[in-house]
C-alpha cells in the first residue's frame, strides 16, 4: 500500500513535469527590460539588447531569455486579439521573435492576470486563451504574468487559467508567476508555473527603508531575509524568484558581487536588469562569471540555507551535484570584518536534503569563485579580510 | 448631508442599472430546454418550441425568452471561438436567433464559468470575452451561466468576468447566475447579473426527500422554504431565482397551480420547463393565467413574505403597486383544510417596504385569481375549503 502511494506520487510528479514542457530544469537566465527602462521600450531597444547579449558574451554565459516587460501593448482588435503598440513595435512581435531566435536567444513577454497591467495596459483576465494563442503564434518563449488589478480573483486559479491556456496554445513557454508573495505562491505555484515572486519589486538599494508589504522598497538584504523558510518549495522546474537583478544599475561593485552571488546561491532566476548595450567591463565580468553561474545552474537545483548568522557575518551553504558544496560568506555590515573560520567547528548538515559533511572526517579543497583561484583547503582555518557589503564565495570539492 | 447620501445612492443605483442595459426590470419570462429535454436538443426543437410559444399564447402572455440549456456545443475553432454542434444545429445559431427574433421572441443560451459545462461541454473559463462576443454576434439575448468544474474560482469574480465580457461585446443580454446558492449569490449578485439561483436544481416533486446541499433533490416546497430571508436581496433588475418551472411535467393540477402561484408571489423568473409543443389545455391555462402573471410582473418587484404559518396552512403577502396586495393561502398538507380567516385579526405590516394595511381601518375587495372571479371583501371572514397541495390566490384592492 505504501509503495503504491509512493509510485502514485512519482507518477503524479512526472505527469506534472511533462505537462509543463519540462522547462526551467535549472533557474531561467536572461534579461528583462523593467529595472532600467520601465515603460521606455521599443523594438529597437529589444533588438539592440539581443545583439549585445551575443556580443557581450551574455548569451554564451547562459542568458538566453530576452524579456519584454510591461508597456508593449497596443489595443485589442475587433475579435479581442491583443496587438503590440504600433509605434513602439511597428514590425510586430512575430518579426521581433524571429530576429531574437536567429541570434540563438528566446523572447519573453509580459501580461497580467487582472483587467489591466500594472502600468494600465490591457490585462488578460477573460482573454487568457486568446492571449496565450497570440503569444504562441508570435513565437514567445516566456511569459511574466503580473498581479495588478485582480480584485478578488483566487490567485492559484487565475494562474491556472493562464497555464491551461498556454498548454492549449501548444507552444512551450516558461510561466513566471509575478504575484509578489502575499498569497504565498510557493504553496501552490509548483504545478502552475516555473517560478514565483516572493516579494514586492526589487529597488536599487542594498538595505532599503521598508514600507508596507508588497509596496515596500525591497533591497538586496530585505529580499534575502524574506527567503527564510522558502527553500523547501524550490527545485528543478519550480523556483522561488527573488526578482530581477540590479547588477550594473548603481550599487557598489562589492554590493553587485554580493547581490549576484546571493542570487546564485538562492538558485534564483538570473534576469539581468541593466542596459546591456552600455554596461561596464566590471558589470559584464560580474554577470558572466561562469564559476558563479555554475553554482546557480547546478543540476540538483537546491536553494541555499543559512549555516551561520553572527553579527554582521552570515554564511550560506548550497549543496551541489557530485557531493560538491558552495559556501558564501556575506558581510552585511558597513565595516570590513576579519574572517577567521575554523572549518572543524562546523558541519554541512542539511536536514532537507540529507547532505552531511564533517570537515573533521573529510577535507575539501577550496576555490574562490571571484578570485578565480585555488584558496587552500578546509584543513586549516580560513582567514581573510571581508570588505563591507562584500562576499567570499567558495566552491568545495572533496580531496 | 443625509440628502446628499440619498442622492448619491440614487446615482449609484441608476448607474448600475444603466450599466446592466436596464434589463429584467420585472422577472424575466420564457422557456428553457433543460427540465424536459436535458441534452436531447436540436434546432428543430427550438424552432418548433418558438412557434408554439406564439400559437399557444405563451408569447403574448409574456414568455419571450426561448432558452437553450446545456449540450448545444460543438468544438472551438482554431482561434478558440466556440461553434454549435454541427449535427444538432446545422443552420448555426445566427440563423436560429434570426428566426426566433422574427417571431417576436428572444433567444437565450447556456455556458459555464468552469472549464467544462455540467454535461461536459466546453466551459467559458479563460474564453469569456471570446464567448460573449460570439453570443453577441449570433444575436443572443440571455445567458444562463452555470457553475460546474470551477475548482476554487472566486464565484463573484468569475461572474464579473463574464459580465464585463458581455458589456464589452456590446449586446444587451440578461445574465443568469446559476451558482446554486452555496456561495450566497444574493449577497454579491446584484451588480453582476439579473438573477441568481438560490438552490440546486428543481426536481419533479412537491416535497422531495432531500439529500446534501446543492445535490439535494429540491422539490417545490423545499425550494420555497429556502427563500426565507432572501426577499430583501431581490428587486427590479436583480432577482432571486428558485429555478425553472416544472408546471406541466407531471405534478398534480393542484400542485402545478400552487407551484406557479408561489413562483409568482416570489417575484421569481418564470421559465416554463415543459414541452410547449404538446402541452395540455390545463397546463396552458395555468402558465398563461394573466392575472397570476400580473402579480409576478408587478412593477414594484417586491418578493412576498410569509405572514402566517399554522399547521399545514401558510399565508404569503406580496405588496403591489397602487397599494394593492396579493395574498396566497397555501395548503402544504396532504388533506383538505377549511379556511376560516378573519381579516380583522391580521394586518399587512411589511417592515422591509413600510407597507401597512389594517383591515379594521380599511376594507379591500377580493379577487380570486384562479376562479377569475370576485370573492367578497375583507369585511367578512374568508371561509373556503382548500384542497391538499392547493392554493387560494387573491388580489386585494382598496374599496
Amino acid at each position: 500500500m505504501k509503495h503504491c502511494t509512493i509510485l502514485l506520487m512519482l507518477l503524479v510528479a512526472f505527469g506534472a513535469s511533462a505537462q509543463k514542457f519540462d522547462l526551467a530544469k535549472t533557474p531561467p537566465m536572461g534579461w528583462n527590460s523593467w529595472n532600467t527602462f520601465a515603460c521606455n521600450i521599443d523594438e529597437k531597444l529589444i533588438r539592440e539588447t539581443a545583439e549585445h547579449m551575443v556580443s557581450s558574451g551574455m548569451r554564451d554565459a547562459g542568458y538566453v531569455y530576452v524579456n519584454i516587460d510591461d508597456c508593449w501593448h497596443g489595443e485589442r482588435d475587433s475579435l479581442g486579439f491583443i496587438q503590440p503598440d504600433p509605434v513602439r513595435f511597428p514590425s510586430g512581435m512575430k518579426a521581433l521573435a524571429d530576429y531574437v531566435h536567429s541570434l540563438g536567444l528566446k523572447l519573453g513577454i509580459y501580461s497580467d492576470a487582472g483587467t489591466k497591467t500594472c502600468a494600465g495596459y490591457p490585462g488578460s483576465r477573460g482573454y487568457e486563451y486568446q492571449d496565450a494563442l497570440t503569444y504562441a503564434r508570435w513565437g514567445i518563449d516566456y511569459l511574466k504574468y503580473d498581479w495588478c488589478n485582480t480584485d478578488s480573483l483566487n490567485p492559484a486559479e487565475a494562474y491556472k487559467t493562464m497555464r491551461d491556456a498556454i498548454y492549449a496554445a501548444g507552444r512551450p513557454m516558461v510561466l513566471s508567476i509575478c504575484e509578489w508573495g502575499d498569497n504565498e505562491p510557493w504553496r501552490w505555484g509548483k504545478e502552475i508555473g516555473h517560478l514565483w515572486r516572493t516579494t514586492g519589486d526589487i529597488h536599487l538599494c542594498w538595505d532599503c527603508e521598508l514600507g508596507f508589504g508588497t509596496w515596500s522598497k525591497w533591497g538586496v538584504l530585505n529580499i534575502l531575509d524574506k527567503q527564510e523558510g522558502l527553500r523547501k518549495y524550490a527545485g528543478p522546474g519550480h523556483w522561488n524568484d527573488p526578482d530581477m537583478l540590479q547588477v550594473g544599475n548603481g550599487l557598489t561593485a562589492a554590493q553587485d558581487r554580493a547581490h549576484f552571488s546571493l542570487w546564485a546561491m538562492l538558485a534564483a532566476p538570473l534576469m539581468a536588469g541593466n542596459d546591456i548595450r552600455s554596461m561596464s567591463d566590471q558589470t559584464r565580468e560580474i554577470l558572466t562569471n561562469r564559476e558563479v553561474i555554475a553554482i546557480n545552474q547546478d543540476e540538483l537545483g537546491i536553494q541555499c540555507y543559512r549555516m551561520l548568522s553572527e553579527g554582521q557575518l552570515q554564511v550560506f551553504v548550497k549543496p551541489l551535484a557530485n557531493n560538491e558544496v558552495a559556501i558564501l560568506f556575506l558581510n552585511r555590515g558597513d565595516t570590513a570584518l576579519n574572517l577567521d573560520f575554523d572549518w572543524k567547528k562546523f558541519t554541512v548538515n542539511d536536514g532537507m536534503t540529507g547532505r552531511y559533511h564533517d570537515f573533521n572526517q573529510q577535507t575539501f579543497k577550496l576555490r574562490d569563485l571571484w578570485e578565480k583561484a585555488e584558496a587552500g583547503t578546509t584543513a586549516a582555518p580560513l582567514k581573510k579580510m571581508l570588505p563591507a557589503h562584500d562576499v567570499l564565495m567558495l566552491r568545495l570539492t572533496a580531496m
